[in-house]
């Protein structure tokens, strides 16, 4: 029984024998017994590494453990977990069948509800990751184009390929050879990048609000944003915007439509299937030839079920006014958490929109006060994190709210018991 | 009705109709109409663009035509569509969660489960493409050796990335700087890849037997196999192998495990999960503090079904002896094959491994009379490929080798008659 004595304690006083018995086996099976996003080796030990279950916006860990869900499985699961109308729909798809030797006719029906959604779009291709989908945003501007360079801001996350993983092990400095660097928000950056790639340059890829982990979020400028559509106009390059992380959650015409900015290409995954496995790519009239002359393909690529997810999720999202939801939900949520740290003289910042915000401490360098937080979070029943922006998802009612700032004025209570009085 | 009329006609003589409207709506709001390896544009018009559903050994177009299906989805279906153990494992597992904040526990139980089955495994990795999985492998070994180079046989197929799609729209030449080239089977070739390399490689990526599309295949040589070890040995770099289009066809325990050949790093997908969409990597003891080192990632990597269904699939597998049943039906498929073939004095050559066997004829050097056979098979109701290698599942009965066999004879009488007497 030592293993559950060290077990590190759940948030009802459990320990978490049950988590802990698992890490030791991954430990075992699994490099560095977890890896990616999801390794919960470099959170604070109250958080679990292994979940069990999810039902709207409520998820348990292996222990039994409940949290509010402030995480949405780092974007996904925009509607809440198994949402029925979603669930009903991959059923439907499940029974007839989901790999088959070509796409089933869900396939048009999704390129045909997103080409009506998104109104940058004119076309749709699919893939699984939304790293896919950055990748081939690039090689159709490569293909159209005939150059090579393509920028991205400096410390934006574009996926996990060797052009653009964050972590340098493993990665050649031929791999990122034809990227250029911007800084997000600052068009002089941006023009002398360009001038610096001169008559190679294919494209930039934005993110539509800078979201970089770690850090705190910053809107994006309209009139970058407009900036950098004239200079790709007039460069005859490729506007990319990544959507990955935002599609979906901000406005159902593409996260930049509010600024009326229209990308040339789209990236998009994470919660346009509210969970199950899919990422797109989408563009404008231009760009189809580039995009049907470059090989890409994946064994699961034509999966129907995916497909059939995403027709029910964007269909949900209208109906339920989701974008809508989850911007008051999340404008209640940063009233309660503004509210409580000025309650006990804490000076935080919290940035980005109010569906995906960004919680930091003033003079938090090493995010350790965030730490604090989150693990008093975490033991309180609401899982978010310390160093990423958290999602509030369209399942969550007011009495998830309710339960979220529970856990949140624990959390501030921590802080301040740690950052003294 | 014009549609209708022009609709090419299905095996039973109906018109293709809902096949042709499909096409017609895919062209308006898909690059090229579809894309990828399931783009029927380069297949005869008898192809079915969009299936409808599948069971077993068999599988429907939108027309509501049957075929025998020998090509399990290009590799994924190996216990048959719906299979019924896979099924019931993904539904218990869906109805807690798939795409969480953590994986679940089932994904140490498929990792401890891969280590257990394949030998040269100590630890494992998941994804969702076969690229994916290459990709890793190469990125572990470039971290493990701090070199770059990594050789590949030439016209071998290791994913739709831009460092190795077969197609070079939108990729450029540093996207391939550090690869170096080899003939699959002629060890003298890849010393001399080796060679140039010098001290900068990183590692040999190789393919269980020579499987590209449009070619006759090749076993591999035993002692080709064993020379490439020793040199991985010898200069320190990681022997891959890419068993994602075999893998679980040929052995449980990685398809060289038959000739005793380890490699350090293999890359899985297709068959593991029976058509969900998982990929994995697999490595040895000393490879993985560089797999821990890297940083790769996605949003749909730990999500618990596609885990849970390959956990089923592998157990399905091995209680059903599937490899020796595939093996089985697919000698009986070539003798049959085989058989039709001398008795219309038609000179073909039949290659690779009974259950992933790939037809040419003689001096066919544009496939043309593949072409006429493939299209004749399908009119005839079986779903076969002209210039890809087939899979035999192991859902296929005496029954379904039968009503291929069917097709086959008719298909044989079609490419007689064209070859002309």
């Amino acid at each position: 029984m030592t293993d559950q004595l060290i077990a590190p304690a759940g948030h009802d006083g459990r320990p978490r024998a049950a988590d802990t018995a698992l890490r030791r086996r991954a430990a075992a099976v699994i490099p560095g017994g977890m890896y990616g996003h999801q390794a919960a080796g470099p959170l604070p030990p109250e958080y679990p590494q292994f979940l069990r279950a999810g039902l709207g916006a409520r998820v348990w860990d292996v222990d039994g453990n409940e949290y509010v869900d402030l995480m949405c499985s780092y974007g996904p699961v925009v509607l809440g977990h198994r949402h029925p109308a979603v669930e009903r729909a991959v059923q439907a798809q499940a029974e007839l069948g989901d790999c088959q030797n070509g796409p089933g006719p869900v396939m048009v029906e999704l390129a045909e509800l997103l080409v009506g959604t998104v109104r940058h779009a004119d076309w749709a291709m699919f893939a699984k990751n939304g790293t896919d989908a950055t990748t081939m945003c690039c090689t159709i501007a490569r293909a159209r184009t005939g150059r090579r360079r393509i920028l991205v801001a400096r410390g934006a996350y574009h996926g996990a390929a060797p052009w653009c993983t964050p972590r340098p092990a493993g990665v050649t400095r031929e791999d990122r050879a034809n990227l250029g660097y911007y800084t997000y928000n600052d068009l002089t950056s941006v023009q002398d990048a360009a001038a610096e790639a001169g008559d190679d340059l294919a494209g930039i890829v934005v993110s539509p609000f800078r979201h970089d982990a770690g850090y705190d979020q910053e809107l994006v400028d309209p009139s970058f944003a407009r900036g950098l559509r004239e200079l790709c106009t007039q460069a005859g390059a490729a506007l990319i915007l990544d959507d990955v992380r935002c599609g979906f959650r901000l406005h159902l015409g593409s996260s930049w439509e509010p600024i009326g900015v229209h990308p040339d290409l789209s990236a998009w995954s994470k919660a346009i299937a509210n969970g199950y496995p899919l990422a797109a790519v989408l563009g404008s009239a231009p760009f189809r030839d580039a995009a049907a002359s470059i090989f890409v393909t994946g064994s699961f690529w034509f999966s129907a079920v995916a497909m059939a997810a995403a027709v029910a999720t964007i269909g949900a999202l209208r109906e339920e006014n989701a974008i809508e939801a989850m911007a008051a939900r999340g404008t209640e949520l940063r009233e309660g958490i503004t509210a409580q740290a000025a309650g006990r003289d804490l000076d935080i910042c919290y940035t980005g929109p109010a569906s995906m915000p960004y919680l930091s401490f003033a003079g938090d360098r090493n995010h350790e006060l965030a730490s604090v937080f989150a693990a008093a979070a975490v033991r309180a029943g609401a899982y978010l994190h310390p160093r990423h922006n958290w999602f509030v998802s369209a399942a969550m009612t007011g009495d998830d709210i309710a339960r979220a700032l529970e856990a949140t004025d624990q959390a501030f209570a921590a802080v301040r018991k740690q950052a003294g009085n």
